[in-house]
């Protein structure tokens, strides 16, 4: 058994052993909202969020992206169990800002292009901006949801709100 | 601004009041590894996991399912940010298990057969099991990544690891 595999196991039966009335809890979130956020190690939604088990749903990728993935699980999310808000949460310094497709096509030594698109992006804000423009858009998603669009500081741990007139386009 | 807006909001200043060191973290997980697990709302990866931020990288969506979205946040976790060993989560109760992809198409009044394959399984054992194949199979992941199964109880808190003999096929 690896160290990480000892640690995780060990870790876990310390937060079972509290698990208290966390037992009775119901599939749809309590507090009906969805984050969609990266897979950033220095991300904590729970802490920078607030969240407890229960509250809310949390989706995460690579970069936070809008992929199609991302707009299946927010689907499933409001229709199925009711999440009535969600919140679309990039961040600084991320790494898909630092490199193009076509660079992560030759370090894997892909001598054609790959048929994986791999979601970066040059611009932080512009990303998100078309994240939550796709969200908006997607003919499956009802105009009653708000779609939120924040950057997650990592020098500071705040949520930085991308304001409505960026996200709608009016302005850059 | 809506009442969840004024919370998360408020909660993040509260986490960012004690941010501490944190605004040091590199990219790189610390601890080199990554979790797929599902967006269900009753899980908390870093606490089930004993994560602190800047350990590990978590990627989440309905179901935990290696999804090509998942293979490509997980290729971008090993190949530009160092991750060594993976885990993927399911976990008892979860929503993808009691409905088919046929009767989520009707929920949306998809007429015909939508594009979308929404990773409906109708056994958690076995929909993990073929998770863990996808990765381990997958032409651009090294036989040298740990691929690890385990399902989360939700009643317990507990990680229920799936015997490397199911994950290899060799029984069920």
């Amino acid at each position: 058994m690896s160290k990480i595999v000892e640690e995780v196991e060990a870790s876990n039966l310390n937060y079972a052993d509290n698990f208290g009335s966390k037992k009775d809890l119901e599939s749809k979130p309590t507090r009906r909202f969805a984050i969609l956020t990266c897979m950033d190690a220095r991300l904590d939604p729970a802490k920078f969020a607030g969240l407890v088990e229960g509250d809310a749903h949390v989706i995460r990728n690579a970069g936070g992206r809008a992929s199609e993935d991302a707009v299946r699980s927010l689907l499933i999310s409001y229709k199925l169990l009711d999440t009535k808000e969600w919140f679309v949460v990039h961040h600084t310094g991320c790494g898909m800002e630092t490199v193009t497709d076509e660079e992560i096509d030759e370090i894997f030594e892909i001598k054609n292009s790959s048929n994986i698109n791999w979601l970066t992006f040059k611009d932080n804000k512009q990303s998100l901006v078309e994240d939550v423009l796709t969200l908006r858009n997607h003919p499956l998603v009802p105009k009653s949801i708000p779609i939120y669009g924040y950057i997650y500081n990592c020098s500071s741990g705040i949520l930085e709100e991308v304001e409505e007139a960026t996200l709608a386009g009016q302005s850059k």
